[in-house]
């Protein structure tokens, strides 16, 4: 039997995706299966769908239930939760550091740590002295990291995940595709996504 | 302390309504909790975003992830599923009837035979003979039922139920209100809202 595994499809400026990334890690190591955390950009998904922002403020009444509900939710699991003003925040940095960051847990740590800034304190990640600060936290010099973030090739990479999400199907984050193919969308999702992963391994 | 209690707002013609009705009156029940049954109608609050047809229709990756998404989910629970052509069914005779019948159990009854007919069997619930052996099958005379459906009382009843929808904030369906006024949306919260009327009674 191949090792289950999963790929973690996060968007940092997705809502959901803060909880998903609090915890799939854990969800996962318990059952014996391997979190690939691919960092995505959701703009150009929602951009063909007509959509210039997020649904979210689009449909007010449904935004107004997701910030209830995300707030119950971060309560529930003992996180800290502050809606970051503008709603949603610019991504892009965020992104490209994650895509620059090897897959052996920096990446995730340092996701992780964007999502607590970003909805656990309500700060800014378009910032890049906020990221910076995280980078430091982390033990990782910013100027580097940021020169390679910027890269012709590093760019590229993050293009070429979100064309990858795409074709497998995802319209949303957070998403959780398992080696099989099969597709689960939200943090509501992640145990039934690894129990999966796991029994078609 | 008051009996808690719950308001099951729920749609005919809405996906998740369908495992949501199955099985909310079990794990209400189980916490001493009572539901009210609620029909409505999401079209006129689905016409306001702008949309005309089902937002999984809008977004066609939105859809086959839902379609695969409630097979899991239903295949879960044991219950029966297929897929109706169309989709979605036109929901009005459904909501009418159920609007009629007394929130007693029978509406309850009605409600998940409607739904399992629909997302189990495949089949149009807008055809008055598929309602009216759904109403034989639970003894209740489909022709009495049928003129109570379409009097301008009970007309006017579904109405007022869907514009009190509106103003608690709904924009999707299944959604359960408790009696405090918290909001709760869809299958993936009927836990939470019960524990919530419970907790907060």
């Amino acid at each position: 039997m191949a090792t289950p595994s999963v790929d973690f499809f996060y968007e940092f400026a997705s809502t959901y995706s803060y909880p998903a990334a609090m915890r799939i890690g854990e969800v996962a190591e318990a059952a014996g299966v391997v979190v690939r955390w691919r960092p995505f950009l959701l703009g150009p998904i929602f951009a063909e769908a007509g959509w210039t922002t997020s649904p979210f403020n689009l449909i007010p009444a449904k935004g107004r239930n997701m910030w209830r509900d995300l707030e119950r939710t971060t309560a529930a699991m003992g996180l800290p939760f502050r809606k970051p003003d503008p709603f949603p925040q610019n991504s892009l940095l965020a992104a490209r550091i994650a895509t620059a960051l090897p897959d052996d847990g920096k990446r995730a740590a340092f996701s992780k740590e964007v999502y607590r800034t970003e909805f656990g304190e309500g700060r800014s990640i378009a910032d890049p002295d906020v990221i910076g600060t995280i980078l430091k936290r982390l033990g990782i010099e910013p100027a580097t990291l940021i020169v390679a973030a910027g890269s012709e090739a590093n760019k590229q990479a993050l293009r070429a995940t979100t064309e990858e999400a795409k074709a497998r199907g995802l319209f949303g984050a957070p998403s959780i595709v398992t080696s099989g193919g099969e597709l689960f969308w939200g943090n509501d999702r992640v145990e039934q996504a690894v129990a999966w992963a796991k029994a078609h391994a």
